[in-house]
């Protein structure tokens, strides 16, 4: 049976760049904890065939979905489905944590 | 652009049954947060052809993945792969909420 810790014992960050923490993965999903420093992105991408969902865990981010972006903070979720562009910037003076779905993984 | 609040002001708790408050579904995934009164469960089961995360919010329940069973609380998450026997039990004196991933959705 496995068993992570998805709290901030998890968490990781690097002056260079996003980090992007795996807790479980398959050949249908992975489940990740992205960390950003401020002014760090994850630029807006598309996904053909996959879903995206980012839930807040930490910091308020600029997450975008389509041609919208809004502020989200804890305990706040958004949903890319497949085809949609999105991502996250982190315009704030704090670090942003997110916990990131996808479904399937990329090929 | 959908967003949706996860925190415990989407919580709903009944005392019939374990209550599932779903974030977000497509054809690939759920994203729900189950909440469990003492005393109620999730029965051990399986999906032939979809993998189930829990991810523990709030309390501490008994989490079974194949014969394995483990009490896990606030920031442990477990991962019941397709084909593995999987369930949650709140046996304990306190509400138990799990954000439930599974992938692909049951047909």
């Amino acid at each position: 049976m496995q068993v992570v810790r998805w709290d901030d014992s998890a968490y990781r960050f690097a002056a260079e760049k996003l980090q992007k923490v795996e807790l479980f993965a398959s050949e249908r999903f992975f489940l990740d904890i992205y960390c950003l420093e401020p002014g760090q992105t994850q630029k807006p991408h598309t996904h053909a065939d996959s879903d995206k969902v980012y839930l807040v865990l930490q910091g308020r981010g600029s997450f975008s979905v389509g041609n919208e972006t809004r502020k989200l903070g804890p305990g706040e979720a958004t949903f890319a489905p497949a085809g949609q562009l999105h991502g996250i910037a982190n315009d704030s003076p704090d670090r942003v944590v997110v916990l990131t779905l996808m479904t399937p993984p990329p090929v």
